[in-house]
């Protein structure tokens, strides 16, 4: 007696739950250290120490009623004045605390500006490949998910198929830079692109588009590429950011949306969203984390550590004669699965204690994922099995 | 372009605000301390001294990656193991951790269940006095409420006028408490009645018909009253629970879900919440806060506080003639409005700077509630505001 649009979502889930299986029954016969399990979107960096410090620092100075007590729906005006400024001094934008919403992390952040602004049947464009949640978020306010896909060579967003594919009931637009699961960077080029198209068609179509940028892997970069700041380019732009990549912290569902000034009826859209934010159920972002997100707001994550690791697993699926696209940034690499079918080779995979997560799960079959925010010592301890791999698909024959 | 749906929100929100402006304004003339503002749940009893103890000691001995990071969509299994354990004992039920996913408190708790069986046009029914937020919850999937009236010497749930609105359209039924705003507890006979006209009608109708138990007050009894644990008195059973208000705790959105193995398809309903949890956006329930509740669950928070407070305002009420029910749990009275009219109520009690919530917020015009979460020394200081009102309610003539 579940309802009709969880029944699908129930079945499916099945198949997520296998995977988990698998990987805990792989662990058990050759143990956790020898399953290079590369699937995960869980940072292996652990979150600066300045977090704890500052929140053993406001748990021993802050009186426990305001630390752990209801707040605006919006957050704490402090703490959100405190970001803004810092977002002002990084990006030279121009944001008070009512610009920002905090949020429980950037899934929650999506899903708030999705209710806020989606109508049945309203139609939102995302770039595959993507990150497959946002499917369900459209859904979840019924709204239609209308996919592009992406140049296979750069994992740039088709443009010529996304302007003919905007319509009078396209009311967003979904973008992921640094992406996952490709890890690759929209430059600023691309987003002046976009939103001169998204201008153009604002115009013939006399209502506005909204440009949603989902923003958690904004500092894991590791080319010396600038992510553009959206809300400078195109007024009508949601900023949805997580703390959970750029600090460690994706259990502690802390994260942010803006939404600027030169939004179309800005003040309306901040009361929708903060109402959202209370009606879908969050209420508020979690309190004492939030206090805490002053403190280190000029914290980062160890960068190098992620940057090490992409480096040795570029290095080793280069060895082997794998194809990919070179990662900019996030902390995923997409590979071409050489047998074209992106299931059959994670399975094969499987063989080796190799655990990918297959590129249709992301609306591009023939890839796949591989996640390497895992211990360096996994990566290593990996060669041998990638070579294996590569030998059973014919790449390498040494 | 905000959505539909979010408009009319938009509109009321700012009665909301404007409640909050004038009470800041109040304070801002007369000084805090002289505005007696019994309009807010916030607990004003700090969270006990064990929460921020286990929060440090956490800190201080766990692993960064995995007290921050994430974990399955339904919560920590050891954590959720040692509550399940803790309502075994204190209730003798039978739970284990599958029978639970923790939750971004209860209102998210409240939103994954009622996503996980509601289809369009649904019925919920709900006993007024009730906490308004329960519209949008159920709005949110589609649901249409259906209110129905409590006895008004009582405030327990019209079961007659109950039975009579159960049809082919019921999906669930939410009861709350302690109950918010009325501080009246169902007690057992109330369940036991409920249980088996839901029995019954199920049997007649041939489909399950769920109760969701909302439950954030259920430590907070002032008087010899069990509260019954429904998941013993009916299978279809929900418990929504939080640790807002037991550990004073509302900004860090801590709580969880009971599905009773006895619920019809258990397996596939808590697979359903715990999608839903991730898909609405929560994903999970915070890591930090969430690995604390297991060091106290036997801690309770300052009841006796309360209880004084309870006491002392039943006392000035009585004194100066207001009607109400006599509140045995959670921290709300609910009055009676002299007049009849609670808005125009609560703007003349404004003249003494009392501030109330009108009844119609709780669906249940001609009474207001008066929130008593605040220190015994704002009750002591509002004494003589209350005097004043009842004169000019022409309640007393001295």
């Amino acid at each position: 007696m579940i309802s009709e649009k969880m029944k699908n979502l129930v079945k499916n889930n099945s198949v997520i739950r296998e995977m988990f299986e698998e990987g805990k029954r792989l662990a058990k016969i050759y143990g956790k250290e020898n399953v290079y399990d590369f699937s995960l979107g869980n940072p292996n960096v652990p979150a600066p120490k300045e977090v704890n410090e500052a929140i053993i620092k406001i748990l021993e100075t802050e009186d426990s009623c305001f630390v752990h007590g209801y707040m605006s729906n919006s957050g704490y005006e402090d703490v959100r004045e405190k970001i803004a400024e810092n977002i002002n001094k990084k990006y030279l934008t121009n944001f008070s605390y009512k610009n920002l919403i905090m949020t429980v992390g950037a899934a929650s952040g999506l899903n708030i500006v999705l209710k806020s602004i989606l109508n049945p049947d309203d139609e939102v464009i995302v770039f595959a490949p993507y990150f497959s949640e946002y499917n369900n978020y459209i859904r979840n306010y019924d709204g239609i998910v209308v996919k592009i896909d992406s140049d296979k060579k750069s994992f740039m967003p088709n443009l010529k198929e996304f302007e003919s594919k905007i319509n009078d009931k396209t009311k967003a637009v979904i973008i992921n830079t640094p992406n996952n699961p490709t890890g690759v960077i929209y430059k600023e080029e691309i987003i002046i692109e976009l939103s001169k198209i998204m201008k153009q068609k604002e115009l013939e179509l006399n209502h506005p588009i909204y440009l949603i940028s989902d923003e958690p892997y904004r500092e894991l970069v590791y080319e010396n590429i600038e992510v553009p700041y959206v809300t400078k380019y195109y007024n009508n732009s949601f900023v949805v950011y997580s703390y959970s990549k750029s600090l460690s912290l994706p259990g502690e569902r802390i994260g942010y949306v803006v939404v600027p000034n030169e939004l179309e009826d800005a003040d309306e859209m901040i009361d929708a969203v903060t109402i959202a934010n209370r009606i879908i159920g969050c209420v508020n972002a979690p309190s004492l984390i939030q206090r805490a997100i002053p403190y280190c707001l000029d914290v980062k994550t160890d960068i190098e550590a992620y940057r090490k690791n992409r480096n040795l697993l570029c290095q080793i699926l280069m060895e082997n004669k794998f194809e990919f696209v070179n990662p900019e940034g996030a902390f995923y690499l997409f590979v071409k699965t050489p047998n074209g079918d992106d299931r059959e080779f994670c399975n094969i995979a499987k063989k080796y204690n190799l655990l990918f997560v297959p590129g249709s799960s992301f609306s591009c079959p023939g890839y796949v994922r591989i996640a390497y925010c895992v211990s360096y010592e996994i990566i290593e301890r990996s060669k041998e099995a990638f070579k294996k791999l590569s030998k059973e698909m014919k790449l390498i024959d040494f």
